[in-house]
C-alpha cells in the first residue's frame, strides 16, 4: 500500500488539525495509507517518530486546535536567521531527511507550515525529495494565496475581543486599546478592526502619530462619543522610529511592560487626560477551535495537497483563488511577503468609515 | 447638506444593519446626511417613510441581526415573476419613485438587495435616478461578485448545526439529515457539508440518486462508522425529477413533510433500515449576528458604496475581489446566477475527500 | 488495581463525555482502573463490551459531544412502560448483569442516566450491585437535584435560535414560533423563553387558549411592535385537550406537520392574519459542545460519583444543590418528576415581564 | 403615572442592560414610567441627568454588553476606603439625593451594584429613600444569593480563553497560565477551572508554594503529558506573603509585569525549565454579551425588583435561591463575602480530579 506523510511546522494556528484529517481522508479515499511525522521534521530523522493516522485517531480534528503532531523540535531545522533571510540546510541534514522518508517508505510529504517551514520544504524538493506544501501563516501574510487557513479564526477572537472592550469602555468612558498579531502585516489589525468598530488601527504598514490618534478621540469626544478603541498590531511603530526585526514573526508578544500595546496606552492616557486600558491578546489568537471558513479552507488544502502527490506536482504549494484552490511553486510562494496595500480595499475602507490609521 | 438614502429589499440576511452603519458612517465622514428609507422601495413613494441615522441609532448595528428599516412591502415593486424572469416596472410607478427621492433631496441612493432588487435598481438607473447597488445574497449566488454578506454567517450556522447532529448520530448510530437553504446554487450546502465534516452532500448542480446516498452510508457502517450525515440543499433533486421553479428564492422552507429533507430522509430509512431523522435549518439560517467576516464585509461595501455616489458612479454594484473591492454595472451584475462549478474547487476537494455528492 | 464501569444510557446529552473523563480521571487519581461500558446496560452481559479509559481516549472529551460509549441497545433494559410506569426487570436478567460485572472485576459502577436508566440502577442496587448514579435528564425535571448537566446547553441552544429568530420577525413583521424540548416539564421553554425575550411561552404544565396568544399578538401590535416572537414545549396543549403520554421524553419530536408547533403556528396566522413561521428545534438541542457551566457541573458530578464509591455508598445518586455537591438515594431521586412551579420565581417574573404563558 | 428609577454603579458587568430591560419591561406591565438615572448615583443629583426607558431604547437590551446609563462619576458617592470598610455618606449628600428623586417624581429606585453600591442603596433606605437593590458582582462573591450576574459570562470568557491556551500549550509542550479576576474570592478561577480542565488553580483562599505547583508541572511530563495549563485568580498569593488590600475589586488588573499571573509564570519557568508563557485575560472578563443564564437571571432579578417596589418592600434586595428568586434585606445583603469554602463541591472536586490547589 502506498504511504503518504504529514509533517507541521512552526508555531500552532487554528486548523492545523483539520489539514491533517483531510490529508488522511483524501489519502484513504485513495488506498493510500497516512503517517503523521511527529515534532517537526526533525520526525523524520532516524529513529524516525510517528503517528498511524487511522480510524478513531481522526476524529474530532476537523474542531480541536492544535497539532496531535506537536511542533517542538530541537532547532536542527531552523531555517530564519531574521526577517526574509533563510539560511541554507547543510546536505548531511538533507541526505538524512531524505533516507529517512525513504526508510518510511513515503511516496509524498504534506508540509504544512510558514515561509520558514515551506522554504525548507523548497530545499528539501530541491534535494529529491517529493514534498508538496500547504500555506500556514495565521498573518495572512503569504502572497501566492488569497488567504491562509487560522487567519480568519484569529480574526474571529480578535474581533470577540473587540465587542468585549466596546460594551465597557463605552460604559466607562474609556480608551482601550487591544494590542494584536502581526509583526509584518497588519491583515488581522484591520481587518479585526473594520469588523469590530475600532476607532483607531495601527498597523505595521502604515507609522503613525500620536497627535492623529489622539486628535481621533478628541474628535470622537466633541461628539459626544466619549469612548474610543484603538487597535493595535504588534509590528505597529510610531513615525520615525526603526523596525524591529528579531524574533519569529509566529510567536505572539506576551503581556509586558514594553509592548506596543502598553506603550500607545501610555502615551494617550499621558496625552489625553482620559484613562486608557490595554488588553494584549496573545497566544488566545493561536488556539481554540477554527472558524467554519477556516475548516473549509484546511479541507480543500489538505485534499489538493493529497491530488498534487497523485499527480506528482511536487515543489508545489496549494493555494486559494478566491473562489478555489490551485497550486503554485514553493520557490514562488516563499518569495515575498503580502502586506496590506495602502491603496487596496481595506485601507481605503477604513479611511472612508472614518477609521484613523495613524497618519 | 447633501443627503443620500438607504433601502434594503427582500428577505433578511445577517449583516443588513452593518451595511446600514457603514453607509451611515461614511456618508458622515464626507459631512453629508444619511436617512434609512423605511419598507423597502415603498418607502420611497409619498408620504415618503424614513429613519434618521444619526447618533444613538447607528449604536450596536455592527453586530445587530436583521435590518432596522424593515422590508415589508405592499408588492408594488414586485420584481420576480419565475425564476430568472423579471417584471418591467411600470413608467408611471418609476416615475413616482423618482419624485420620491427629489422630494427627499437624495443625491444619491444606496439599494441592498438579491437579484430582485439590484434589477429593479437598475430600471430606476436607467429612469435616471441616482442608485448605487450592494449586493445581498445569502446563497452566494450572484456571478459578479467573489463573495456576498450573509454567506458566511448562514454556513457558520449550517456548520454549528452539523456539528451537534454530529455528536447526536454518533451516539445514537443514525443518519441525520440537514436541510440547508439554496434553491438554484448549493454553495451553503456544499461549504458547510465539507466544513461539518459532512458523509452526503446534495445540492441543486447535480442530480442525486438514493442508491448512490444509501452506497455511502452502507460502505461508512462496513467500515465501523456505525452514523452518517447527510446535507441536503433545498433545491436538490432526484435524478429525473423536475427542476422547481416557482417561489422565492429568499425564503427558506419551513418544516414540513414534503420538504426535500424530509424526502430524503424517510427513503434512507426504508431503503437502509437505519434510524434516520431530519432537521430542517429554515429561518435560523437567517437571522442572527453576522459572522467577523460579514461584518468586515458589510463594512468595506457600505463605504465603497458611499464612493461610488461620491464619484457619481451611479448604476453600478459594489463588489468583493477575494482581497478588496470594486465595483461593476448593475446590468451586468444580475446578469447570471452563479452556481457550484463541477469542476471546481469544492466539488472536487468533496470527491478527493470522499464525500458522496449524490451522483 | 481497583476497577470500576461506567455505563450511559437513554437518549445523548451534552456532557456525557465531560462526566466520563472526570469518573476517569477521578479514578485514576486514586490508582483505580476506568472502564467504559459499550451501548448501554447491555455491554454489561457476556460478553462485555467495554472501552478502556486511559492516556488519549480522554482527551478532548470535556468539550465533546455525545457519548464515546455509545447509547444503542437491543431493549434488553427497556425501563419505560408509559410516563411514570417503570418495568421490574426480570431476576435472571438482573442476575446475568451481576455476574457480568463480576467478570469484569468492578468495584463499582457509575450509572449516568435519566429516570428510566436510574430506576435500572435502583434494582440493580437492591438487588446487590455496587452501582451509584448520575443524573441525566436535558428537560431539568428530576426532583433530587436543583440543576441536571445538558440543560444549560439546550437552552443556549434554544436562546442563540430564539436571537436568531427575532432578528427575522422583525425585519419581515412576522410571528416566529420556536417548538422545543419538554415533553412534560417546560424549563427549557420558560428559561429559553425569558432568557431570549419571548413574547409568548407555551409549557406543558399551563393548558393555552390560542385567544389568549392571539390578544398578546394584537396587542403588540397596537403598540407598533408589528412581530412576535413565540416558544412552545413539545408537552404544550391546549386548554381542554388530552394529555399526551405516549413516547419517550428523551427524543425530541421531529420536524412534521404534526407537531404542536406547526399546529400553534397555523391557528396564529389564521386567526390574526399574519405571516407565522415555525422553527422545531429538535436534535440541535441535544448535540454539541456543553456549556461552561454544564462542564463544571459534569465535572463535580463525576468526582463526587468516585468519591461516593471509594465511601462505599451505594444506591445514591449525586445530587447539585445550587452551590454545591450532594448525595441522594436512587429510591427517592426518581420518585418524582420536577415540573416548573405554578408561583415560583420564573412563572412569577415572566408574568410581571408582561410575557403571555398561553393561560 | 407613577414612576421609577434605575441607577447602575461601580465596574460594568454583562448583563447590567438587561436588568434595566427587565426592570422597564416590568415597570411598564403595570403603566408606570421607568426612567434610568446616568453616570450612577450622582444623576439623582440636580440638575438630574436621566434617560427615558421608552420604546426603541429598550431594543437589543437582552444582549448588549455594559450599560446604557454609563457608571462614569465623580466620586462623590465613593464608598469604599478599603476592602469591607465602608464610609457613611455626609447628611447633606443624602439629603440632596432624597430631594433628587422626589423632584424626579420616583415612587421607587432599583440599584443595581456590588458591595459598594449597596451599602450606598442601604444608607440611602435609612435615610428614607425608597430604594431596592440588585446584586452585581461578577466575582460571585456576595453571601446572600447563590448566584450574582455576570459571573456566568466571565466563567464563559475564561473557560473559552482555557480552551485556546489548551491547544496552543499541547502543541507546543508550554506551560500556559491564565491570570482572571478573583481578588477576594476565587470563584471564576475554581469554577473555570474546573470547566476548561486546568491542571493546576490558584485562588485567594488557599496560599500557594511554588513547589506544589511544579511538582504538578514534573507528575503530569513523567506520565507523557508535557504540557500543564494554569489558572490563577488575581487575588491569589503565595504562603507566607501578605494579603493586599488596596484597590477596587471591581477593576480587573491589566497585562503588566508585576501582576501574580506573571510572577507565577516566571517562577515556574525557572524552577521547571519549561517554556512557560501567560495570558492576562483582565478587561475582557467584564465586557460582551450575556449568557444565557445571565440573561434569564437579569430578567427575574428586574422583574422581582419591580415586584419588591409594588409591594413596598424597600431596603431589601433580590436574591436568586438556586431554582427560583426571593428577597433579603440590603444590611444583611452588604454584610459578608462569600468566598469558595474549603470543604465545599468545587474545592472537594478538585483535588478529587486531581487538581492542584497549589498547598
Amino acid at each position: 500500500m502506498s504511504k503518504i506523510g504529514i509533517v507541521t511546522g512552526g508555531g500552532d494556528c487554528p486548523g492545523l488539525n483539520a489539514v491533517i484529517r483531510a490529508v488522511a481522508k483524501a489519502a484513504h479515499r485513495r488506498g493510500w495509507e497516512a503517517v503523521g511525522i511527529v515534532g517537526g521534521y526533525e520526525g523524520l530523522l532516524a529513529p524516525q517518530k510517528t503517528k498511524a493516522l487511522v480510524g478513531d485517531t481522526l476524529n474530532g480534528l476537523l474542531v480541536r486546535g492544535g497539532t496531535i503532531l506537536g511542533t517542538a523540535n530541537q532547532g536542527k531545522f531552523s531555517a530564519k536567521v531574521g526577517h526574509g533571510k533563510l539560511r541554507q540546510l547543510p546536505t548531511d541534514l538533507l541526505e538524512e531527511t531524505k533516507r529517512g522518508c525513504e526508510q518510511l517508505g513515503l511516496i509524498g510529504l504534506v508540509s504544512i507550515g510558514g515561509d520558514g517551514s515551506l522554504s525548507i520544504a523548497q530545499q528539501m524538493f530541491e534535494y529529491g525529495i517529493p514534498v508538496v506544501g500547504v500555506p500556514k501563516t495565521i498573518d495572512n501574510d503569504l502572497a501566492a494565496t488569497t488567504m491562509t487557513f487560522g487567519f480568519d479564526s484569529a480574526v474571529a477572537c480578535a474581533t470577540d475581543a473587540l465587542d468585549r472592550l466596546h460594551s465597557t469602555a463605552e460604559s466607562h468612558q474609556r480608551v482601550m486599546v487591544l494590542e494584536v498579531m502581526g509583526r509584518y502585516a497588519g491583515w488581522i489589525g484591520i481587518y479585526a478592526g473594520i469588523a469590530g468598530g475600532a476607532d483607531v488601527i495601527l498597523i505595521p504598514e502604515i507609522r503613525f502619530s500620536y497627535g492623529s490618534i489622539c486628535a481621533k478621540v478628541k474628535e470622537r469626544e466633541a461628539r459626544g462619543k466619549m469612548f474610543s478603541i484603538v487597535v493595535v498590531a504588534e509590528g505597529a511603530r510610531e513615525a520615525g522610529t526603526d523596525f524591529v526585526t528579531s524574533g519569529s514573526s509566529s510567536e505572539p508578544r506576551e503581556a509586558r511592560l514594553g509592548g506596543i500595546g502598553a506603550q500607545v496606552t501610555a502615551q494617550i492616557q499621558e496625552r489625553t487626560g482620559k484613562e486608557t486600558r490595554c488588553v494584549v491578546l496573545g497566544h488566545l489568537q493561536r488556539g481554540g477551535s477554527p472558524t467554519n471558513m477556516d475548516r473549509a479552507l484546511c479541507s480543500i488544502f489538505g485534499a489538493k495537497a493529497v491530488d498534487l502527490i497523485a499527480e506528482k506536482k511536487f515543489g508545489q504549494m496549494v493555494s486559494y483563488t478566491g473562489t478555489g484552490v490551485t497550486s503554485v511553486s514553493l520557490a514562488e510562494a516563499t518569495r515575498e511577503l503580502r502586506t496590506v496595500p495602502l491603496d487596496g480595499g481595506f485601507v481605503t475602507a477604513a479611511r472612508s468609515l472614518g477609521i484613523c490609521l495613524g497618519d
